[in-house]
């Protein structure tokens, strides 16, 4: 079965999205630490992150690179943290974090809950400074 | 004051050296989460990964794949996870992490004490698949 990412890159499933190119994606997090966490996706539906072809990996931190370039000026935050964990859906996604403390990039703690209008709101913000 | 990576790149300050270049270090981390764990550093002394120039950030990147899949032959886990957060140490680095849980990659758990033997036999034995 093709992967939720997979399914929201198809368009079946709906998400703020950030960018998009023709092998990678950025949208939203719908289950964000903090406001303006965004996930970075390659489009090829790959499970672990150092599974990826070098080259792919390789486009995939470039692009991760432009986007959190915006999300830092749009977001109030010390810095972008990155991550990538990965055991909870098998389709390679690059966590990107505006982080205040520590704490916010922990991925144990509960996740937050934004308005439709709120999340639409942070999604535009980031893409404007694209 | 240099930073504690740039001691540990001059010298300075001794560390279990994984892998290093003109531009790169990889060092097994002082303060592990788990066994294996990997910091992987610009020579550069930049605070903010976002704050290095691109061409730096894709080379920082590039590096850290290769140690990465060294890692995951040297350390029984699941898969590498990757995180850079840096509100401690104002020195880019990128934190590499043998996952067998989400916990694993949770920064406010206490960090392990290896003895000096073992920390040798782990960096040895990652050195030995790169």
């Amino acid at each position: 079965m093709a992967s939720i990412f997979t399914r929201i890159i198809n368009g079946e499933i709906p998400s703020y999205k950030i960018a998009e190119n023709d092998r990678y994606i950025a949208i939203l997090d719908a289950f964000p630490l903090v406001k303006g966490h965004v996930l970075v996706i390659p489009k090829q539906e790959v499970d672990k992150l150092f599974e990826l072809d070098k080259e792919t990996y390789s486009g995939l931190m470039d692009f991760a690179y432009d986007i959190a370039q915006a999300v830092e000026k749009a977001i109030p935050c010390l810095r972008v943290g990155v991550a990538v964990i990965g055991l909870e859906v098998p389709h390679v996604h690059v966590h990107l974090v505006p982080l205040n403390t520590m704490n916010d990039i922990n991925f144990t703690q509960p996740k937050m809950k934004i308005s439709p209008e709120e999340m639409n709101e942070i999604s535009e913000k980031i893409k404007s400074y694209l």
